[in-house]
């Protein structure tokens, strides 16, 4: 475990001309129902409109000359792909995504208008398919979480939120593979130990609430989930002792409770983030992070990757 | 006319305790559909759900101890009534808000739940009912727009725009009796003069492109708007004059546009503004307003009062 605040610092300084730095809302209008002060990290406002660019641009940007010329080749179920696909045109690089079956096609969309290549691949297949291509192509992986300065790229969002707060009480992430809350939890931990950092990943997938329980990285059954960015079904071999040293609990979140907290943040929080993100305010609505009433809490949004056609899926949900 | 940026300036002071510095966002993602560089003042994240908060807390900030125990009185079609309701109850006023037949029901629930009165009249005749319980209670009107203070309140917000982004090229306003704009507008000009400031307003509704063309205020007929809380007929008495001054155009936005400007705002910027707010987003869209690749142009959004079910408006308007 080698991630330091150091490291996320000069990648704070790499990425800033390529990124936005989102301000950190405060939503008063969700105080009664999560029962905190709320504070949300509106990454959908982000270029490419996830995090994702963070870690991306970062990683891209050590790259040598040399490296960058023959070439980056990516597994992404959407997001990071974006990121990406959008760096990479930034810079003048080839790029090659090897996607999902299934990833939504707004995503896959934005991907093709990047100028990058689509590769498919099943979802368990595709880290494999990944390698094989990168191999064929000579090129170099960025990998989607399971990467020292992609997690430094995450971590810089740590830095803003607490700049913009620095008496937070506490930040609950999205996980899936572990890049984001690995990046956020060494940030935060550095600046602010007090500072409670929660993880919420979705009850069907519960890769790191597992993983903590057995003391090593375990493998979970690949099931969908309404969270449909947060896929991964075992921690990242670099991320998990980073997430393990450095979180405070995690919460795994029913499909129901993500719904709940995705119309929470839509309908009273007026943030039409995406239902990955949203998890963050079911884990606190489920009641599985404890929260007081003068907590300052911020729940990270991870991206804004959804149609308004997934609303329906709101119609019947009971708040 | 004689409202200044000093005044503004007090206002700002005044009501800095009860009311959110709301962040100035930079949407890229909207960009390429507008034609220039999107910012949205998203005023759906203040307390209470919209701008109208720092009017009326301006307002009832200036009544003497004297006045306040006589309570106070306001006309609204909801978001100015639920900042009055709000800001009463935090201050141990009695409040009475006249409703006109049909507001929202989201709007209704909030202003009871305040513990204001609800007195209900028709669109058409709720300034007289205000003013005849105003005077069978002794009260003290709080009008929604046509009021120097009032006027004052509204135009802190472009305090926080210009100093957040200092060179800006051009402010969009939601406009309906004149008062955010009449304050909007003298800030802006005052801090900085080369900035445009353009009003837009729903075509079937034109009270102030009809005005401005009269050189008086002209009286347009009653008609139902998607941007539902820009009900006014007639420019405020107090308010034209300032906005005559002040501003450098009206867009009078069909109602295609108003929603193919929900559309934008809400499935690619990501905020769930108001129909009445993302009107200045129509008003780009449908070529009424002026801008340029590089222009830097702020979008609005006068607040958050509406619900997911009425996204289904959305379900046949393509962009």
């Amino acid at each position: 475990m080698s991630l330091t605040i150091s490291e996320i610092r000069q990648a704070a300084e790499r990425i800033a001309p390529y990124i936005l730095k989102t301000p950190l809302l405060r939503l008063p209008s969700l105080d009664k129902a999560l029962g905190c002060e709320v504070y949300v990290k509106p990454e959908c406002f982000q270029i490419t409109g996830a995090f994702k660019l963070r870690g991306a641009m970062n990683k891209i940007l050590t790259l040598t000359p040399e490296e960058l010329a023959r070439g980056i080749v990516t597994a992404s179920s959407g997001n990071h792909g974006k990121a990406v696909a959008y760096a990479a045109h930034l810079l003048g690089v080839k790029a090659t995504i090897i996607l999902p079956h299934g990833a939504a096609q707004n995503k896959v969309d934005k991907i093709r208008h990047y100028g990058a290549d689509i590769v498919w691949a099943s979802l368990e297949d595709r880290f494999e398919v990944a390698d094989r291509v990168c191999r064929e192509k000579n090129a170099v992986m960025v990998a989607p979480f399971n990467d020292e300065q992609i997690m430094a790229g995450q971590g810089t969002a740590g830095l803003e939120i607490l700049e913009d707060c620095p008496d937070l009480d506490a930040l609950v992430v999205p996980v899936s593979g572990g890049g984001l809350i690995g990046g956020l939890s060494t940030a935060v931990k550095a600046l602010s130990p007090r500072t409670k950092v929660y993880g919420a990943e979705p009850a069907l997938l519960p890769r790191y609430s597992e993983s903590l329980k057995a003391g090593r990285r375990v493998k979970v059954e690949a099931h969908h989930s309404v969270a449909d960015g947060l896929v991964s079904l075992i921690p990242g071999e670099i991320c998990f002792p980073v997430v393990a040293a450095h979180t405070d609990g995690f919460a795994a979140v029913s499909e129901d409770y993500v719904l709940k907290g995705w119309k929470r943040l839509v309908a009273d929080g007026k943030v039409f983030g995406e239902p990955s993100g949203a998890i963050t305010l079911g884990a606190v609505l489920e009641g599985l992070i404890p929260v007081k009433k003068t907590d300052k809490v911020c729940f990270f949004i991870s991206g804004g990757s959804v149609s308004l056609e997934q609303l329906r899926l709101l119609d019947d949900v009971q708040l």
